[in-house]
């Protein structure tokens, strides 16, 4: 070929190479381990679906401006995962008489979108999804809440670095049906609202009185609302599920002492369509870093769209590019060792004893759990192969010469301290063990 | 929606529920350790690629007919991976520099194929890829071949369950140079050996003459050469390079002991183009299951494509669906157990203090690195939720009751021995530590 390719990824996607896939590794083992500590398996689903899958219920602007989707040699229209929640759907669907409830479900999976790609967001991202299913009260919010809560301590993230805010999607209808607003305008409240924290007061005003046509008043109060909300929730108690299910859940967050790390926000809505009731999202407090980590709620109806009663549930995805920023800002990544524990060399000769002796320590330390890596290339300088050592951040240098070889030895360089021992083969063996 | 939608996954994909996810979570455990003893480091890159990149150096077939390619938004000719070796290549001629050689690596990823689904083949599926770079001699394939036999072993299978067979694609050539083959005669000889475990010595050999248009003696030493190869094998030795490294991987498989699982055989050749050296494939000895679980080889030119200096590798696949096929046909699957170590039960009244020690408890337990789920549905009977628990598995049920609650006692409840006892909540606690 005379016309050279380039080796960039495909743009807004990444390449993983080992230091990237230890940081990875890492963000996914936390993920894990808090995910099983509350009891959630883990599951995956396709990476292709029906192109009707995410119609039926991904929000509008998914579908029409981010899904990848095309047809496939069968000419079935098909679109690869721009999110898991459809795909759980229809697999919680489909056993949904053999599953006991309530269902708790977690997966690490990775994802397309057509965005553009900038800080925080890539075409290809990797996302955590926990859900439960079958618990109709908030205890189970709290619960989803928790574990994100308890996974960004994991990481060592304290109270000071990010804050859970959540809102509640009926309490948010009864506020605007209080305020006299119209389905219409319902919507594009809730837009603004999304776009709050990322545009001026000024601006967020002229929006609601131009595009959703608020009067002064509609918009003086929804201003007083989203300045001092609690009076209004309160008020609305007595009629207003929405606002039972926020006393309720303030509630058992003080009574968790999670009152620090998670608080009532009324302007979080979540753009997707399928929420219902509780909905919240996990901010990082860095400045340089204002997206959300993490965001879900509950959504009532998922499963019905396959027929199958009503199964309600309640979760949330936390993204790994987000969450990678958050984790790198606050300085929350660790350092990483090196995996490399020993390298066997080879001494420079074209004697196959050597080799031979070489690859039968290997095989022992092998055998007992090591990760070893072996020199295979005749005639190499010791001095090559020591450096080779240090640059991957091998703690020991096994060394088998003449000498090693006749007396049955090993010498053992720590390069670490730099210090250098020989010992009889058997000794070594038994140190290891 | 009237139109309920189906609850199948698209057509030649998987589901993975928890109990498909335990069996692959315990091959991808089993891959890395492996591979991370051998010294390979995990890395991976996008599912997406441009079509240009499988253009250049996939086989015909795969790019032809099996590849899931389509324009992004941007009209990009992009294509979903049918393969890693082709990202793999470009990664490292990405950053040929910089990284040391040799260069270990391995990933573990999902593939997709336009194929027509069927036994041990599905249009997703995951693999494992190993790889080394930078290492001329036969010794780097003696080691990826041996990751591989340790890979099986690791899984518990004995010599009589598998067995690696190879070949060398630069001695092929020169034994049908010997046999006096045009090159449009390889190509078919080699397609008729590919499928030679499939079809009858009859149907072989009309092939070979037919298609490939060899005469009755070119038949008869082809077919000499494949029964008894080793003769002219030998005979080839001081002009074959690559006869010399079949001989020499053969001494060094004996000197390995690995000749009970390793054998020389004449019939492999592998489809992909960009193989140069040996090249081998692991078989499954059960007769119900003859496909191969993984294959490879030595590929000496990839990276060039990039404009980057000749960099030779050798490595393998490893399937997930043939391997757990090869796993459950001799019995080598483990009875996973339940990750469910406790239960907290909720006592069956609305006053909030129960769920307040229930939930205090199961953050102790988690705490401790234990895996605890919590009943969080008030007034549900003892009886429905010990039965739930049943069925999750788990081991142990913890009941908090008026008595335990006034007292500070818990009730624990062994599932697997059906025994019950009641300690103070601070014994309890440092029993578990």
């Amino acid at each position: 070929m005379t016309n050279k390719m380039t080796t960039q990824p495909y743009k807004g996607s990444r390449d993983f190479y080992p230091e990237d896939m230890k940081i990875r590794n890492f963000i996914f083992d936390t993920w894990k381990k808090v995910c099983k500590s509350y009891g959630y398996e883990e599951y995956d689903g396709p990476f292709i679906e029906s192109f009707e899958l995410y119609a039926a219920k991904s929000g509008e602007e998914l579908v029409n401006e981010q899904l990848y989707s095309f047809e496939d040699r069968g000419k079935r229209k098909v679109a690869i995962r721009p999110e898991m929640t459809p795909t759980l759907a229809r697999m919680v669907a489909s056993k949904i008489n053999e599953l006991p409830k309530p269902i708790r479900w977690f997966s690490i999976a990775n994802f397309w979108r057509y965005e553009k790609p900038q800080r925080g967001r890539g075409r290809e991202f990797f996302q955590l999804n926990l859900d439960m299913f079958g618990i109709e009260g908030v205890e189970a919010d709290l619960e989803v809440i928790s574990t994100s809560v308890d996974i960004l301590k994991s990481f060592g993230a304290k109270e000071t670095m990010f804050e859970v805010r959540f809102n509640n999607r009926r309490l948010a209808d009864d506020i605007y049906r209080n305020l006299g607003l119209s389905t219409e305008q319902k919507k594009l409240v809730n837009k603004a609202l999304d776009k709050k924290l990322k545009i001026s007061q000024e601006e967020f005003n002229s929006w609601l009185k131009d595009d959703a046509k608020l009067s002064n008043l509609e918009l003086k109060s929804l201003n007083d609302y989203l300045e001092n909300p609690m009076p209004m929730v309160n008020q609305l108690v007595p009629k207003s599920k929405g606002a039972q299910e926020v006393v309720k859940l303030t509630e058992l967050i003080n009574n968790q002492g999670l009152s620090m790390f998670v608080k009532f926000d009324p302007t979080i809505i979540r753009g997707l369509d399928y929420y219902t009731g509780n909905v919240f999202e996990v901010y990082d407090l860095n400045p340089q870093n204002i997206r959300a980590i993490a965001g879900g709620g509950r959504y009532d109806d998922l499963v019905t769209v396959f027929g199958k009663d009503k199964l309600t549930g309640t979760g949330y995805a936390m993204g790994d590019i987000t969450l990678k920023d958050f984790l790198k800002g606050w300085n929350l990544l660790p350092k990483f060792e090196s995996e490399c524990e020993y390298l066997i060399t080879l001494w420079p000769s074209e004697d196959p004893k050597f080799l031979k002796k070489e690859l039968e320590i290997s095989k022992i330390l092998r055998n007992n759990g090591l990760n070893v890596q072996t020199w295979l290339e005749n005639n190499t300088k010791l001095e090559k192969q020591l450096k080779y050592a240090d640059k991957k951040g091998c703690k020991y240098v096994i060394i088998i010469g003449e000498n090693e070889l006749k007396d049955n030895l090993v010498t053992i360089k720590n390069l670490k301290d730099s210090t250098q021992e020989t010992k009889p083969l058997e000794k070594f063996i038994s140190d290891i063990k």
